[in-house]
């Protein structure tokens, strides 16, 4: 008998990896949402319940990205059923964490399990793609793609989708800080200029082979030789009052480089060994709250498996710990 | 006894390869320059003879960037001695190979074996650069780089130098054709755009992160799709008369992708074995003929020696084989 249920992680995901805007993103361990997903009789979608969203989601399926992904995918294999589900999510929206597309890709990866794999992981990402689409007004891909697939991600292409999985780096660990701030991503594309200086392009290109190359060949000092983005964190930084501050701080404590998640606010630092990861969020979360900005650290790899089946440590790891401050004032 | 004499081969290259304007370049087997160096009591820097160039290029040391090379190795060693130099060159200047590049790379290399190493490869490359930057007007890498070390490189970063070795593919052959005309690097120069839209950007460093993925992984349908270069060859392709039906006719007899070496005017196509790669150079060479301009073409490997000194097999593939034409009515 095909099964019922299934509930399902989805991990949040950090885009653009510094220089590498609008091409890269990569997969977190956490935070991430979980997706509980029941076939019902009664056709349609129902969003049942969303929790940990500040009561700030839509429950309405056709406008949460979760339902929107739900009903492509129905369309998609032409399956004829009721859904009901329920969304926990474990992040704050708005933080350039990928919060939408990790409720998205949860909702993808658990309806192709629960009917029998009908798609690989490659093709759930183009289904992604077409609910932002729908959901945002604009397909990207940088966050839903490795939110489904895991591990570093580059989406060649987005006009004719190409996916390609990159080598990840096993001796890299993430240092995420979240000022409790919100950016909405469509003010922060409309802030980027329309037209750059080839020279900069150059370097930036530059920067990001570099960034690329030190992934395959796991060079941490090439990779944050490669960091440095001449385009766009110039400009999105000044939406974050103390970046500069916090970042120099990342880097006078050993961090290979440090950049913004996404379109923001939440900064990533990169650094060789936990230890170091663990203090160098602290001293930038000082260093916010000296800028009277309340923000919270906490410490991540690269997730390689991308969304996937909940289990007991995810569990524990998710729901259990209190490594998250989910701000009450914020979002 | 300290050695007096030295014959040494330098690479033809190619920069660019494709999308990766100013950052990336290849080294070819051939063709290539010897450069016979022998050490003279008399002080002085003497090139004696030039072959194979038309009487194109000056004999004045300070003039030519062999001469101008020799004088920027012997300054930073402090190394007083005189010096006297033949250069063969066996490629056509301005053709986009690397020509001057690839005279100043024997020189580099060939004094640094036998005035005892002083200096590594990456360190050469460096001084290879400022000899550039004084008989060019402005330092570039990408054949400098790869013409010493071999194999693909990265110029990551020009402003301060930072060499990086990429992964070469065993299983890509390229096919180069030369049409006979010529194209002056800073007139190749002058007609691109100063600014470019963020989105063409975008899509450029897309496919550079996919070529330098296809690299390491020898990905060859990664290494094709990701060719496309958005920025400058449609720039510099309108100095090539027929390009657009020459590289159409390549990609029609199944090249992985084709564009321009450098900047121009040789084309060069990647294929996936030798036979497809020689009967593509014949179909190109026959759509230039068709456009009334001649052309000769040959196929390479990747050379991932770089300058090395002169032995049995490069006097014979390049000093005895007439497998290039060097066109008697050009350059």
């Amino acid at each position: 008998m095909s099964r019922q249920k299934i509930e399902v992680f989805a991990p949040a995901t950090m885009g653009n990896i510094s220089c590498g805007y609008d091409i890269l993103g990569l997969a977190l361990e956490k935070p991430g949402d979980i997706v509980k997903i029941e076939r019902k009789e009664q056709r349609g979608i129902n969003i049942t319940s969303i929790s940990g969203d500040q009561q700030q989601l839509p429950t309405n399926p056709q406008k949460n990205t979760a339902g929107v992904a739900a009903q492509k995918f129905l369309e998609e294999f032409k399956i004829d059923v009721g859904l009901e589900m329920e969304i926990e999510k474990h992040m704050p929206t708005g933080s350039g964490l990928g919060s939408s597309a990790a409720s998205a890709a949860a909702v993808l990866f658990g309806l192709n399990k629960l009917f029998g794999q009908p798609a690989d992981r490659k093709t759930l990402v183009k289904i992604g793609i077409q609910s932002e689409s729908v959901a945002c007004g604009s397909g990207h891909a940088d966050n839903i793609a490795p939110s489904l697939l895991g591990g570093i991600i580059l989406i060649r292409s987005i006009d004719q989708p190409d996916i390609v999985n990159i080598h990840s780096p096993k001796n890299i660990f993430i240092t995420l800080v979240y000022p409790h701030i919100e950016i909405k991503t469509e003010e922060a594309r409309d802030i980027l200029p329309h037209k750059i200086k080839l020279s900069q392009a150059v370097k930036q290109w530059g920067n990001i082979a570099g960034l690329i190359s030190g992934f395959y060949t796991e060079d941490l000092d090439l990779i944050g030789r490669s960091m440095p983005d001449h385009i766009i964190e110039p400009v999105r930084s000044k939406l974050i009052p103390g970046y500069n501050e916090v970042k120099n701080e990342a880097l006078k404590n050993g961090a290979l480089g440090c950049s913004i998640s996404g379109s923001g606010p939440t900064l990533f630092a990169f650094s060789e060994n936990r230890t170091k990861a663990y203090s160098i969020g602290k001293k930038m979360e000082e260093t916010f709250r000296g800028n009277k900005m309340e923000a919270n650290s906490w410490v991540s790899k690269i997730n390689t498996k991308g969304a996937q089946e909940v289990d007991q440590q995810i569990v524990s790891s998710i729901r259990g710990e209190k490594w998250y401050t989910n701000p009450e004032s914020c979002c």
